[in-house]
């Protein structure tokens, strides 16, 4: 049985004093020369990426596309139980952004929350609450809300009835889901202004803030429109940024603590003191 | 290479002269008895399956959430190379419902069209159109616009603008995501009069139409709403009641072909003839 997503996740901020996530985006183009003929370079690659790095995060995000694109789900069964035996005050979100009617997503949350271990989930909204009841009533699910990419107002941010659409979506699920299991909202760092009207909606859910890292985000802007008055309340992720961090001297282990000890520390300097 | 969606699909029309679909959903707790001792009962299922229906229908689509609740990826492999080898003229459809980030987009992308072989790919369009573009770059996608669930309107039918969101999305997908590829939108038969409107926005896109069977959808409305003139233009999917027919002598390949064949002469009566 799963922990409960809430509680695992503040255990996890009071633990590491930290609200930073490292997503597990394992790019085969992209691996350390040293991993290239490890017959499971994916989870190589992310446990030495977890080892450095799990005391400065409240979480791991693993991303399912980068392992299916190389047939890898055994290893990404691998990389999760690991996560989940070895730092068990670490929150575990499986970054897969599901969504299906509802005798389906019943199958697609075995596979995140009972195959993969999972204590949180990506899932899209745009079906609507019937189709994440059986989400909820698994794990903890996390709603795309407003989402990182540079056309993501092409619909989120359409007015429907003077607000837009990603603020529906967000009183959807701070009214709604919630009442079937625990929730947090995806809204990017590259939209501030956004994530200040998100955290409004929804003052005591937990958001996914992607996009600092590589995205080019703005991370103080973020954590200060985002972070509730004891200085918790995000997940703020960094993945390409933490992983294919430089490292001239071919220590990429190395190379992605300082990336991840330099984005913690950017955090805790932008967040309010409890 | 995969072939073109919209011509792969135009071919099926034609040999096959169906506009049937068979969702292909295995559910272990619905095997037929035969096969539950089986090392591969997804793949021996829907393969039986596939083998008893092929020349009734367009296309097939496996649905992946219930090849990975099951750690099943190997035999959707399988099933999918063999209904590209063995029925060259039927589309296959990978029901997956991705939708992310244009970075992550492309390892999806090459999950669906580069791994399992894909002529198209369901795809939900909450990300708009920067993040469908590597999806169009590799084949077809068709974009989640008004789905089949209870539900689905608390989002998708809100207004906008004095339009419903699902329109919108209708819209979106025919004026912009069609210049990057081909296109086609999921429009569920439990909502005939939705199906009907779209159609009006997107008066060339083939409409991939679930709900038909278990779901209760109408069959003979949404055929009149949305087949086009030539008698065309749909792609009407059923799982549930062609996978689990009734079958009282427990052959369930023959259940399967009489409830295709039942739906397939349904679809011919209701479409209009060229």
């Amino acid at each position: 049985m799963t922990t409960s997503f809430h509680d695992q996740l503040a255990k996890g901020w009071k633990t590491s004093g930290s609200m930073l996530c490292v997503g597990l985006d394992p790019d085969p183009d992209r691996y350390p020369s040293q991993l290239t003929d490890h017959a499971a370079p994916a989870y190589e690659f992310c446990s030495a990426i977890v080892e450095a790095t799990a005391d400065l995060v409240c979480a791991f995000k693993p991303q399912f596309a980068h392992f299916a694109a190389q047939s890898a789900e055994h290893q990404l069964e691998r990389l999760c139980r690991r996560i989940r035996e070895d730092h068990p005050d670490v929150t575990l979100i499986l970054d897969a952004k599901r969504g299906d009617i509802g005798s389906t997503a019943t199958f697609y949350a075995e596979e995140a929350f009972g195959r993969y271990g999972a204590h949180a989930l990506t899932v899209n909204p745009y079906l609507g609450t019937d189709a994440a009841v059986p989400f909820l009533a698994r794990g903890g699910v996390i709603a795309l809300c407003r989402t990182s990419n540079d056309g993501a107002g092409e619909l989120q941010n359409l007015d429907v009835g003077g607000r837009p659409l990603y603020l529906r979506v967000a009183e959807m699920v701070a009214d709604r889901w919630t009442q079937h299991g625990e929730c947090g909202l995806v809204t990017g760092a590259t939209a501030p202004r956004e994530l200040a009207d998100i955290r409004d909606v929804a003052p005591d859910l937990p958001l996914l803030v992607p996009g600092v890292g590589a995205q080019g985000g703005d991370l103080e802007d973020s954590v200060a429109a985002g972070a509730t008055p004891d200085g918790r309340g995000l997940i703020m992720s960094a993945s390409r940024s933490v992983l294919y961090a430089d490292a001239p001297d071919g220590d990429f282990v190395a190379a992605s603590r300082r990336a991840a000890q330099h984005l913690h520390d950017q955090i805790s300097a932008a967040a309010p003191t409890a």
